[in-house]
């Protein structure tokens, strides 16, 4: 039998996910390819850190015995980072090797040219894994939508905001609280930026609308909010409108435009999306003939995260016995044309507090009245001090422009002040 | 751009679809592919019936005129049933042509067989249709756990069924008047046999199994219970235990055999597959590196399941540009080991009916005693005639022996009727 020799990049807990699954599931890969799968030698920083494995793999600090050994087929880069993973990864490419990663950084940032560098080497690139950890979501668009029109992805595509907002919702904790026991738990970084800010979760979103719609979208071109700004009263007022708050990956058609946005959504207690639980991912894909349909999963972790690195890794044996490497993951590309905020159309939860005294909501009645929208719900109370009383109002549908608009007036008024603005998915 | 040219067998609700979709996502489908996809004949029995698409396809009621026509490169089955749909694929294998069909009873049945042949003629044999309609279920298991050991894959698989349970549940209606309703409402057959007995989610559980674990079970070797016997009365005290009912097509691996049964469960509210509605169809496959994933959907409907042909013809296209036809849609192939009845454990509701005079909680406690089984809920109601009560429980794990054992112990008594038995999903 054939045998298949890898290079990684990287041993961290992916990394360890990947030989542990090579050496435990060998007999069934090799039912599968027809090939023996091998990881040969690792890159770590360290090697004298990793003796437990220097009997099985050759251990490295120098890529270069890597990029040179002419046995690698396969080089899996799980480094995480843009530099130097980059430069590896070309390396890799330009060396004849094909490449697979979970780096979704890297992808959101230069996916586009990785992979045309790849297809002009006749090498394949892969990165199931740098989206919604084992949810096997980038090889379904790419396979399984190729003949239907996408329209929408909607996704918790970050597993430790998910962790927070759960928490906040199920315990009634502030976001403090919800993320200083997350970060206890491990299921938030130590220094957890990059998730709570909606970065992470972009990232996804870019590479997702690359194979929803074939465009090369970035994270610059749209609206990114994330979680730490959530105030637990707003946590509460949801529940009690029926809805929970999620932070949403969004991606739509609109009128012939792409729509992309990262922000907290209130999402339906009927919704599938709502019962998405803790660290774990969904992502549900939208097409014209098929309707909705919904990708669950756990969103981290070493082995869920494995097993789709593992998933590219065969299909790239698969080609490498057909000799049919080469063709890009996604080959699905159109222009990016942004869609106007006035074909973008959701209701939305606006939370207002103004002074305890006649005509306010008069005033607010008569923005929307102005603006051409109205409420559905409507829910106020007094706050605790006497003085400030708090609004809070689902809309009946309003487009991007509607809602940019009443932010203006309400920006403008001496007396009301807008805490919050998020969409409605029913 | 070279053009694919396609014949179709039917053109009912599905193929009405195909073509449907086929020219209106004819620029997508070139942008994936680089080839332009043409249905060219059409078998139907009377071709005067379809005057509307006479302009666009050649229609003919005489299947030769596709088996001959060598221009045709797929052969697109949906007619549905075993004969003769069974010997035009057959036919159509041999003269070199690649199938898609999404023949569930066909491919249950003699599936491998066809493979084979597919095979040996170095085409392709595709059917990801004739499982859960619009979800890409088995190209998600043969593509992306390749490399991981399912344990276990659950399902609700059919989409009248679960209409009929949903209206069950939400209205508390009785099986009859849910059917009627389903009937009225286009969601069950006039004849609604092969849904409510059970046999159509147990075709699917058979493919299932073959892409999860290898194994080329048939129907014949499990239980198969619909839910054409299921009383209101178990519906509603499921819902008082925090359960929903559902009908769930189950394949596991226990100590090294592969367990299979179509039943009615008990699924926990909190447990994702309990939030699948109506006609939606949905697929947890659990995976010993990934853990827990759900692929949801819609189940049936000429569009879904016409974007799952769309799927495999397209990867047949891709396959023809590559020229690499003729490669096993599933290439896990493991003999088929029945799992030991001491290995399958779970929970259970039992509902049993006694002469509500003393002594009969004790013998039933006796029993349960006897085979080392024991209660984790019990509730006790006095039905209405003041003569006999009914008795429901939840009981701590089980083994299939001890629930055979209790089932014939209660068989014997005199007075202790066992009304219904059905696991429990948490």
């Amino acid at each position: 039998m054939k045998t298949i020799q890898i290079g990684l990049l990287g041993l961290g807990t992916v990394g360890s996910g990947v030989l542990q699954m090579i050496q435990e599931n060998q007999a069934k890969v090799a039912k599968v390819t027809g090939c023996e799968l091998k990881v040969k030698r690792v890159l770590v920083r360290h090697p004298e850190n990793y003796q437990a494995v220097a009997d099985q793999v050759a251990l490295t600090s120098d890529v270069d015995e890597l990029l040179n050994d002419d046995d690698l087929q396969i080089i899996v880069e799980l480094m995480g980072g843009i530099h130097p993973a980059q430069e590896y990864i070309e390396a890799a490419l330009k060396q004849h090797k094909n490449v697979v990663t979970a780096n979704k950084d890297l992808i959101a940032v230069a996916g586009p040219q990785l992979s045309q560098l790849a297809q002009a080497n006749h090498c394949d690139l892969m990165y199931e894994a740098s989206v919604a950890g084992g949810i096997p979501i980038l090889r379904t668009i790419a396979n399984s939508f190729a003949a239907d029109e996408i329209t929408a992805v909607k996704g918790i595509v970050n597993g430790t905001t998910n962790y927070i907002l759960t928490q906040m919702t199920q315990q009634h904790w502030s976001y403090a609280q919800a993320l200083s026991k997350a970060q206890e738990l491990g299921f938030a970084e130590s220094d957890p930026t990059n998730d709570v800010t909606g970065k992470d979760a972009a990232y996804k979103m870019v590479i997702l609308s690359q194979f929803a719609f074939g465009t090369d979208v970035q994270t610059s071109d749209f609206k990114v909010t994330g979680i730490d700004q959530l105030q637990a009263f707003d946590v509460a007022k949801a529940q009690d409108f029926g809805y929970v708050i999620k932070l949403i990956g969004l991606a739509q058609v609109a009128n012939g435009g792409v729509f992309v946005e990262v922000a907290p959504v209130l999402v339906a207690q009927s919704h599938p999306l709502a019962a998405v639980q803790n660290e774990n991912n969904a992502v549900m894909v939208t097409g014209k003939a098929v309707g909705d349909t919904l990708f669950y999963g756990p969103g981290a972790g070493g082995l869920p995260t494995a097993n789709s690195v593992l998933s590219d890794i065969t299909t790239v044996t698969k080609n490498l016995v057909l000799q049919t490497n080469g063709n890009q993951f996604n080959n699905y590309h159109q222009h990016y044309v942004p869609a106007a905020p006035t074909d973008v159309k959701y209701p939305y939860y606006l939370s207002l507090t103004m002074p305890d005294i006649p005509g306010q909501m008069l005033q607010l009645t008569q923005i929307m009245t102005d603006l051409g929208a109205s409420f559905s719900e409507i829910a106020q109370e007094p706050a605790s001090d006497g003085e400030t009383a708090h609004v809070v109002i689902i809309t009946h549908t309003m487009d991007e422009q509607q809602l940019h608009a009443f932010q203006a007036r309400i920006e403008q008024s001496p007396t009301l002040t807008l805490q919050a603005a998020y969409k409605v998915l029913n």
